[in-house]
């Protein structure tokens, strides 16, 4: 059984540039989040978490940095989904996870079974997911951006290709 | 084996209200952090690891939010107890957790293992308590008010009701 | 099987002090990190990750605070050796642990394999590290300073003195 550790932080998109809010691997109301990719900050933190615990790196080994990075302009589960085939590859499955997003915006308690499912649908275990703000302190409490905690466990597998 | 991460923050309050400072389900000197329930930063992280790792949502989803929810005017330890009672009618029983606070006060050293007990009381496990500062960065370094993140080993228990 | 979360965030050292950077028990280009050790939050808080996990206390428990604590001038590695002796003698071994940075520098990518191994080397089971900035916001952000997430399992072990 290994642990990881993961942690990730993104601002909030300029209202003006229409982005769409992608976040837990659903869409949302509101204006979005900055990052190469989709910016969902739930999926990146999970991402390394769940290649810290295989000691695979993190996110940026597997995909990059920048925008023409392999992640650039790809959502959260589809990176979620080839994070997990990559640990498939080296021996590994995903055990538990959990991701705790620290922020103002989306309320997530009305989707929160929704994400989780789509979150657990493509780690291929179960992924819980909670929320909470910072009573106005801080740059996720000032509206600036939001955060996610998320750690992972993670098993290694005998049938290694 | 499932686990769960959390996170809480909270304001301190208006010195001038006299409020009691509860945390880790204890009172210390000074004065308390706002919430509609006793601002417990430490037990509600706490809570929300115990929920994730089960699988059962977050604190939100079991005491509501505001003034008027089932949390308001509780102790940490009292809602830690309700959330563990939550678990086990599920089927699950909490194995270990720990909560790392980050504040600038109360010192929590020497009453750690006071508070440790507390929450191991509440929780029925070992629950570990550490506690740093942030060299006067952020808004827990600039006093503004205290975090907790936390996480919980929970396993499925066979004597399911 | 226990678990353990820590954290730790320290200033960057004025330039003009010349410190040099020790960061996950290696030591980088760049000015340095504050503190009365050598500033390491990626070991500081694993320390608390796994003292945590082995509930015996953290690492002010252990090395003291300030100038003259039993911390002061030491490196990293050298402080997880003796936290890991310390969980050795009191019956406890980690089995995995990971550290998320949160901060702008220093790029750990290039090194991570390097750092990784001199952590996993101190510790006596596999680490992981992975890194993140948050965009500019928040006080790592900022350049101010920089933080560590940590997270470890440990065994209770037989064969205790």
């Amino acid at each position: 059984m290994l642990i990881g550790q993961g942690f990730d932080a993104h601002r909030f998109a300029d209202p003006a540039s229409a982005r769409p809010l992608w976040l837990a691997c659903l869409e949302w109301d509101g204006n979005g989040i900055e990052g190469d990719s989709d910016g969902d900050v739930a999926a990146h933190a999970l991402i390394d978490a769940l290649l810290s615990a295989a000691h695979l790196g993190d996110i940026g080994t597997l995909f990059g940095v920048g925008k023409s990075s392999a992640g650039a302009g790809r959502h959260g589960a589809d990176m979620l989904r080839e994070t997990v085939e990559y640990l498939h590859a080296h021996g590994f499955a995903p055990s538990s996870a959990s991701v705790a997003l620290v922020g103002n915006r989306p309320k997530i308690g009305p989707r929160r079974t929704e994400a989780e499912s789509a979150l657990s649908q493509a780690v291929g275990c179960q992924v819980s997911l909670t929320a909470t703000t910072t009573d106005g302190m801080g740059f996720t409490g000032r509206g600036e951006g939001i955060a996610a905690i998320a750690t992972a466990l993670v098993t290694a597998v005998s049938d290694v290709a």
